[in-house]
């Protein structure tokens, strides 16, 4: 039984290229005590990745070069030396961008295919839709009538915060790159509306998106788009930064909007990562399928098949070419 | 009974000039029905009038060319023609700069004299405090054993602050301009430690005054000094920006620090304004006077005698030269 690794072979300059990328054999390795040894069925392709691929990253610490891709994902109990799992059994980890992987029963959490397809445990009820999760009904918290605004808004967590926002009781307005994605957020999603950050006009859509100003921003992005967001924010409103996406094959970091408007407008701004929430997994995943029954929750994959194709995955997503969330089926 | 009112005569370009404003003759105006007609007898001199001072100011509004100072005061009724305030009842409002006020007498809040001597009315149990009483345990929120960063840390909030993060069990690192004010935040004050920013070695007084990081930064100030502060902020650390008091006199808002740091390290940002928390005013005094009692609190005032003197009064103040809550005697 063969399979395969991807691992980063040189730091990215700007937007990664497939050679920043090296293909390796993998054989399964043997899970030592406690471990558990999973086959990869589906890998997720997440943007802040990328800022881990740099020298000098505080992101959860910069990646080695030679180091394996990490990544949330899907996979299979080949073997267990923990009485918790056994061969067969499906377990959500953080397998990595590779075929197989040992590792402590601990960092697994077993997942039942009869409850949603496997694709769903990584998009509907996977780490991107916690995170929206987490943003909206946590940080942001927006009140019945009030105006969320969600940037990248038919991505991984854009798409989810936009439908957390509307079952809130809130407004939501989305904004995204291009017409085709825009419709997708207003049909499918069923956002209030949509607003293309390519249209010449695109203030002019927001102010006529937003007549009452806005109260939350969800920010997957920054740059023009938050300092559009970010004069048009309501006193007391509060923008949770998800990620900086324009930002991520940049070199080094922008300034961020001046401050002031935060004093005069009692502003909050809070970045946050979803990994201190963890605990709060397994309500989510219950709150979420039953909204989905509901019909209130959906999500849509953008399934790329072959794990040797990830990095072109990755680097497709960066360039915004996504709809859905991105992962690989191996 | 004459009295005087200063007046905004033009707008400031960069650090105020006495010629910026105008002295006018004022004769005690006539209350109307349910007016209360006050004497002045002492204003508060604070920083955040200076932004109100420029053409284009969101902050409460822009003043007029003409219009007289506005501040929060304390004064004794002369004429009141509301049945909840008689001649000779001492007050809180916001009076002005000027020597007698006819308002409604919603606007005024009763005080007593028996209580706390004047001054401390506008010092330790005025609007600063209550802004400084607000950031801290409203916002800031430090848990015992946690490090909580104070700029302007001798002034009219700051001092305030410090201490109230003392009272809730946090260490308290003052920032302040020279060594007299440091001497007083740590001797008088009871900060545990408070560092020069003028000192060439700033940033590495910084590191050993907070060798465990810095959990919450009560802001007042900005510029290089908030930049020093954001390198150093632990996961899940609080920003509340009361102020911004290096850029006040400046032309334009500087852009703020990059929002990155923010999502790895789960930062909250929080600019604020007391006025929405008005309510907890009284609550707020009671507090403020037991914990006086119990020597826990205190606070120094820097008054100026003879309302003429208010705009050089206000320019010291801009120009860091105060220790204590500034304020002027009529």
């Amino acid at each position: 039984m063969r399979g395969m690794q991807i691992r980063l072979k040189a730091r990215p300059q700007g937007l990664p290229a497939t050679s920043d990328f090296e293909v390796a054999n993998q054989a399964p390795p043997d899970p030592g005590p406690g471990d558990v040894l999973v086959q990869t069925l589906y890998i997720s392709v997440d943007p802040a990745l990328r800022p881990r691929m740099n020298a000098v990253s505080d992101y959860a610490g910069a990646l080695a070069i030679g180091e394996t891709i990490p990544a949330s994902a899907i996979g299979i109990v080949l073997r267990s030396r923990d009485p918790q799992f056994a061969p067969g059994d499906h377990v959500f980890g953080f397998l990595g961008w590779q075929s197989f992987a040992a590792l402590p029963a601990s960092g697994l959490r077993p997942i039942d295919p009869a409850r949603a397809p496997l694709p769903k445990w990584l998009s509907l009820l996977g780490l991107s839709s916690f995170t929206a999760y987490i943003g909206i009904t946590e940080l942001g918290r927006p009140q019945p009538g009030e105006t969320v605004v969600i940037s990248a808004a038919s991505g991984g967590t854009g798409a989810m915060a936009g439908q957390f926002a509307r079952i809130a009781g809130a407004r939501a307005v989305g904004i995204a790159g291009g017409p085709d994605k825009c419709r997708h957020a207003v049909e499918v999603l069923g956002f209030d509306a949509c607003i293309d950050h390519r249209a010449p006009d695109f203030e002019a859509q927001l102010d006529a998106a937003c007549p009452n100003g806005i109260d939350v921003d969800y920010e997957n992005v920054g740059g023009r788009i938050l300092a559009a967001v970010y004069q048009r924010m309501n006193i007391a409103g509060r923008i949770i930064i998800c990620g900086l996406a324009s930002e991520y094959s940049n070199d080094g970091w922008a300034p961020g909007p001046s401050l002031w408007p935060a004093v005069y407008k009692s502003l909050r701004i809070e970045g946050f990562r979803a990994s201190r929430y963890f605990d709060r997994v397994p309500g989510f995943i219950d709150q979420a399928l039953a909204w989905a029954d509901e019909g209130r929750l959906t999500h849509s994959e953008q399934i790329h098949d072959g794990l040797e194709n990830a990095p072109a995955a990755f680097i497709d997503m960066l360039q915004g070419r996504h709809l859905g969330k991105a992962m690989v089926r191996l």
